[in-house]
């Protein structure tokens, strides 16, 4: 049982678009990414998501509106709602999700993470 | 779908001890808590439970040791682990756990807060 140090966690990676998981409770992971530029359109079936900013900014589209996030703000993506995150500059950010969730949701066609990294 | 700015919901609530839901998701609640001096030994004998800290310190008493935790750091309390948390100065906290969590775990003899507020 230790301590999960953010600013720490951030400063052992550096490639954008790749969850570290750092923490793991209820069957949902903790997880820490560095986002920047646009991701692919895409919604999770039976997952709501959630993602903490908590380093720069980041949008969230969906398709009636966009979410603007700033340090210390939160949004939670329902699940079956299509989402884009997209991070004009470098975004780090805390997502919460179930354990079996994968970050491109149902598009089959993005790069799949098969074995995410714990820090 | 709305975001959530940790910094306007604090403000929003004055009362030590009593966590307060801002977010839902996976039947999970994301709530937020002022805590200032000592709770009382508990353990959640279902539930992790997860504590952020967003601006202060806390200390978090196991049993054979004391996690001190300051503002961007991350506890996870895994299920039926006592604990005491505990506060010399306001904290504001982020914690996350399974909807039926009630925040004295089994404790009897503290006062339960039967109906948690949504802010």
């Amino acid at each position: 049982m230790e301590k999960v140090n953010l600013s720490e966690k951030f400063s052992l990676f550096t490639n954008h678009w790749e969850p570290k998981i750092v923490g793991e409770l209820n069957e949902q992971y903790v997880k820490l990414a560095k986002l920047k530029g646009e991701f692919v359109w895409h919604q999770h079936e039976n997952e709501d998501e959630l993602f903490m900013v908590i380093k720069g900014s980041l949008t969230i589209k969906l398709r009636e509106k966009d979410i603007c996030l700033s340090e210390g703000e939160i949004f939670i993506i329902p699940r079956g709602v299509e989402h884009l995150p997209v991070a004009e500059k470098e975004v780090h950010v805390l997502m919460f999700e179930p354990k079996g969730t994968v970050n491109t949701g149902n598009t089959e066609s993005y790069k799949k993470i098969d074995l995410l990294e714990k820090l």
